[in-house]
């Protein structure tokens, strides 16, 4: 197949690019580089040293003998995203392509802007490109768990049967997201079942847990092959901190009491759902929802079983939870439909966790340890008079 | 109170303000204009001459004796809305300040882009200007019952009560709107109330049905004050578009079998349910949803409706429907919740249709017969290189 990955410069963009072409499928991979003048703005750094697209790219073709395209461009800039698509004409556009940290959303009202504006419209930008160039195209679209929220009844997988005064209806899972990164997703979720009704296009929104991991097979095979590994507050997920932590000597922060849980998921399993959800593609005019998670755990039992895993001192500290969230929560998520397509799931065990503790140490004279702790908080709106609507575009940052 | 309404020289938002005004409360209003430039870009106009924004609010204060403050500027420039509401600093917020027209968000994808850049972004602008100021400033925005679609269900006000696997909560009312417009309402409503969640915010959600009629008693004092009554098949309403087929003797086009039901509401009651959300406010911290419609009517009863009260001859014809929509559907809406507070629904009669008949035989000759019939096919994409993301920033008009 001809698969497109918007954001594959990305910290899973990238290795599921390689995991495709790896494969046997063409693939063509687009980034504006948005993440990596992120770590520009936030001062802040991927713990692992990551090469250049082009010499990524180059580093594939040069390992793997296979070759990846690449598109350089904005996808809120639609005449762009209508080139790329005429010109590569893929069968399926896996869209990883958006601002993917809940903190970084609430940092302020600019920031909240930016992350609404650049997933919206970037997303409908892809929608309209897709349609106006073959509805055949598949949407395999990242989605977060964070969409749901916390709700007291199960989490089904996107739409639910509901039964309300004696009638019944097939309606889409009711969302309560999180922050206005997450809202974003909720956003395009609406968005793309609509086209679904509208133009019968095809779609699949996966809605992932939190990933954790350092390496897929590809990653391992040449230092330029390398993916991110984010650590700070802003952009780093609960266990990759948590690692890291460790490995400083420095306690474990666990945010609240830590009784909140998280779906979880693999980097390895990320980039094997991407496949199957490509290879089985969603029928002309169907809105699936897959949940991209294998597992779930509290916060704090993940940082226990990091404590508990890593051979030195460990300890646990309770900090203040900067964001507004339920704690001690139902959570029982249903996520059986990527495994009925042959996903096996790799849970998260001590081998993957003593892999983790040797990259944070090959790399620990990277960490600012400073970056660590939360600076930005749910319930503050950052008073400051905001900056001018010029600055607030889409392609801003 | 001190109410500023945003929107305030469009179709409700004028009558609005003046309604509010004449009930003692201190007004302002805001606009950029946008919706004048829509009838340029369009090429249609108001059936009813309106005055520019400076003579309506002399006009009103030389008729009332009361003064309404305008602030003219884009709601997506969010130091613009700081300042407004730092100046004003209102008790409530009235925001009409949106594109409204289904249609027009489906022109192609520049205009769904425009349509939800515009609506999100400022709104966002409106809830962080409003958290900056003074979060007890209550929000009262207004949404569309087109964002519930027409499930099989009953349609609550904005949250409801599921029981699923033996299991209870009470979550947001499931949606499913019919227009990218429709999703930009929904995805305000997403917003709003994790403002709610998270700062404490107050917000009244209005999911109005579609507004007929041409006057309200303060739009009747002068013709200066008179408000827009559009026909076109973009902007105009099908009630108010019939009424204009009957008095120009054409027949009355009903868009496919005509059992698709809307509801409706009269303008004088739209007016009235705005005052009451204002002088009853939401709590702390409260999204409160208020579905705004006194009645339900199929598309073709409502052409009957018509077509037996003019005095003259009038036929339906049935063209094919340019939307994407259910016919035949069940359509049970719940709107107790503004009558609890007080409001007294004018019902569709006799007597508001051949005030209609009248309006429009005054003001005949400004009639583009042309621009009546449907001109947006939701199934089309439109296909034309778009333009660039530049000239799509949230102001591009």
């Amino acid at each position: 197949m001809r698969i497109l990955v918007l954001g594959g410069d990305g910290y899973l963009g990238w290795p599921t690019a390689m995991h495709l072409s790896n494969r046997g499928h063409d693939v063509a991979v687009n980034d504006n580089f948005a993440r990596r003048s992120y770590d520009e703005e936030m001062g802040v750094d991927s713990l692992v040293p990551i090469a250049t697209l082009d010499e990524r790219v180059a580093a594939w073709t040069e390992v793997s003998g296979r070759t990846i395209k690449s598109y350089v461009g904005d996808l809120c800039d639609a005449a762009f995203v209508h080139q790329m698509v005429g010109d590569f004409r893929p069968n399926a556009i896996v869209h990883f392509g958006e601002q993917r940290a809940a903190p970084y959303s609430m940092i302020d009202q600019a920031h909240a802007v930016y992350t609404q504006t650049n997933n919206v419209v970037g997303n409908l930008n892809v929608m309209y490109a897709l349609a106006d160039t073959d509805i055949d195209i598949h949407l395999v679209k990242l989605g977060t768990m964070g969409e749901y929220g916390t709700p007291n009844i199960d989490i089904e997988e996107g739409w639910f049967e509901v039964v309300h005064n004696g009638r019944k209806d097939r309606v889409l899972y009711p969302k309560r997201p999180g922050s206005f990164y997450h809202l974003s997703k909720v956003h395009d979720s609406h968005n793309i079942e609509f086209g679904c009704r509208i133009w019968g296009m095809r779609a699949t929104d996966l809605n992932q847990g939190v990933v954790y991991g350092a390496d897929t097979e590809q990653t391992k095979l040449d230092p330029r092959l390398a993916t991110r590994f984010d650590y700070d507050a802003v952009f780093g997920t609960v266990l990759n901190r948590h690692v890291i932590q460790a490995v400083l000597g420095h306690p474990l922060s666990v945010y609240g009491d830590g009784s909140q849980t998280r779906g979880l998921i693999n980097i390895v399993d990320t980039v094997e759902c991407i496949r199957l959800a490509c290879e089985n593609p969603a029928d002309r005019g169907e809105f699936r929802v897959f949940n991209q998670m294998t597992e779930s755990k509290s916060v704090l039992e993940i940082a226990q079983t990091i404590a508990d895993t890593f051979p030195g001192e460990a300890t646990i500290e309770h900090v203040d939870n900067p964001r507004v969230e339920a704690e001690g929560h139902y959570y029982n998520v249903k996520h059986s439909r990527l495994e009925e397509l042959g996903l096996k799931p790799t849970l998260l065990s001590e081998a993957l966790i003593d892999h983790l503790f040797d990259v944070v140490e090959r790399h620990k004279d990277r960490v600012d340890i400073s970056a660590i702790m939360p600076t930005v908080d749910w319930r503050a709106t950052a008073s400051q008079l905001p900056r001018t609507a010029s600055e607030l575009t889409p392609t801003a940052q």
